[in-house]
């Protein structure tokens, strides 16, 4: 199968550059990078090993690159909408898009774009970073997870997974919805707290009260999941979620880094999107909703 | 009748001095300011006109001061439980104390601590700050409800109703739980969340998320106080009060003064103690639960 990589950053970077080391076929869309890929290649600093990729499939308009099997989209969901024009180039008849992006409507909204384009969600675990223009900072995690959306080829889905797992990356097939959901569990309390608090993972959970606010925020999540009929999202995960969270390194999620370099963060499929689904199921967020808006003012008092 | 001020600062500087201007017999005790109002008096800069007032009966101890007829409390709630030390020496069979503070919980402990006293609620709607030693900033309102709480002798609260209106300070009685549950209707989204968006006031009705936020957390105290039976706070109290705040000048309450001169916060009163009763009355304020982790959050990393 051939890859095409939308968003070739922190996290598109990483699991591009390894399916390209692991000898696929990769094409990576650039934007500013792109010059100094095509000059320098692309450098993954990894806990598991560096490694340098030279010369670089390396594009910096999709419709220059190739129809591909897989697009794996790993752009921020900021400007979904500008996927519209971006991914018409890259898809075949049975192309399958992988969305590596954060939050809950991102396949509702892009099937409804295209909706003969086959679609997975792909939950990215990873702490990794761009820090320089062609080098990916890999620090710890890496798997992945794939749930399928629309992709009436389970073949497909199982060669992505193979292939991942032959290039070195953890990845499995899980079911869709419940992925989404488990992912907000984490997400939705850890992204906005470390920004409306200014403050790292480790800190919100040493402090009794925004320890037992991230709970509480985590609990509002699990009974919306049950009102959506997801089963296995519950108190039990929400523990080993904080326990993971204790025993990872003082960790700013990807919204805290967005908002502290005044860029704007992905308030609408992380926060907006879930609150108002959870309303319509008739279970509230309110501490979320709390919490978004305390986003929402900081965000136009930033940009 | 004679009068005695705990705390004379930004509010008991000024009810106390328009007492004393008028006429009455106050006691002031002052804390670091006594040494310069005993040499200086005291200044009030009134937007009703300036005055100074020259001696000032000024002591730096209770123990000093004389048995008082009605003693105002107007010092922060953060230490509380100093009022057990301070109070004995003013008090006579029939004094009545009343507690011009901010939150819900305050007369209930005091009455604690003293079963026989006589206690009403002060509730002062005033913008002044005090920016100097012995000098009081009065920039606007200065009304005074005053709630009766434990005084079995009404025509003392008519006397110093009386005695605030001949000194220029409008004043009326209220029913003791409905004004102070009234109160909190804007004290607790305001306090905190100046605060937690470090913002003023009227930045927070021009965002609409966070204008939002305001209402969502004052219909919880309406519904909470319906839980406890009070009447009249309603859904048109609270556009009264959103109304209110969209006509005042650009206001940092005094919770945000505190947090910003790195003091502490009254978050016992103002938000531990009625987010308790509400969980108890069956109405949990999650919308202020949040927002008060934040404020205990921002605390412990401000001292």
């Amino acid at each position: 199968m051939t890859y095409g990589i939308i968003g070739t950053g922190a996290v598109g970077g990483y699991y591009g550059g390894m399916l390209a080391k692991a000898g696929k076929e990769v094409h990576f869309l650039f934007h500013r990078d792109y010059e100094f890929v095509r000059n320098n290649g692309l450098q993954v600093n990894s806990c598991n090993g560096n490694f340098h990729l030279h010369p670089v499939l390396a594009y910096s308009a999709t419709d220059q690159m190739p129809q591909c099997d897989v697009v794996l989209v790993a752009l921020k969901t900021v400007n979904e909408k500008i996927l519209r024009d971006l991914l018409p180039p890259l898809l075949h008849e049975r192309t399958l898009v992988v969305l590596i992006q954060n939050g809950i409507g991102v396949e509702e909204d892009v099937q409804e774009w295209f909706p003969g384009v086959s679609l997975a969600a792909g939950l990215a675990f990873i702490c990794s970073a761009k820090t320089e223009p062609g080098v990916v900072e890999h620090q710890c995690y890496g798997s992945i997870n794939i749930g399928n959306y629309s992709c009436p080829d389970e073949t497909v889905i199982a060669t992505l997974l193979s292939d991942l797992t032959e290039a070195g990356v953890e990845a499995r097939s899980v079911e869709y919805q419940e992925a989404r959901w488990r992912k907000a569990v984490w997400n939705m309390p850890f992204n906005g707290l470390t920004v409306s608090l200014n403050t790292q993972t480790n800190k919100l959970l040493e402090n009794p009260y925004t320890e037992q606010l991230v709970r509480e925020m985590m609990m509002e999540i699990v009974r919306t999941s049950r009102a959506l009929g997801i089963e296995h999202i519950d108190e039990l995960f929400v523990e080993k979620m904080i326990q993971m969270t204790r025993a990872m390194v003082p960790y700013s999620p990807s919204m805290k880094l967005d908002y502290d370099f005044h860029r704007p963060m992905e308030l609408y499929y992380i926060y907006e999107r879930p609150l108002r689904i959870a309303r319509e199921a008739g279970t509230p967020m309110s501490c979320l909703e709390t919490l978004h808006a305390h986003l929402q003012f900081l965000q136009a008092h930033s940009l």
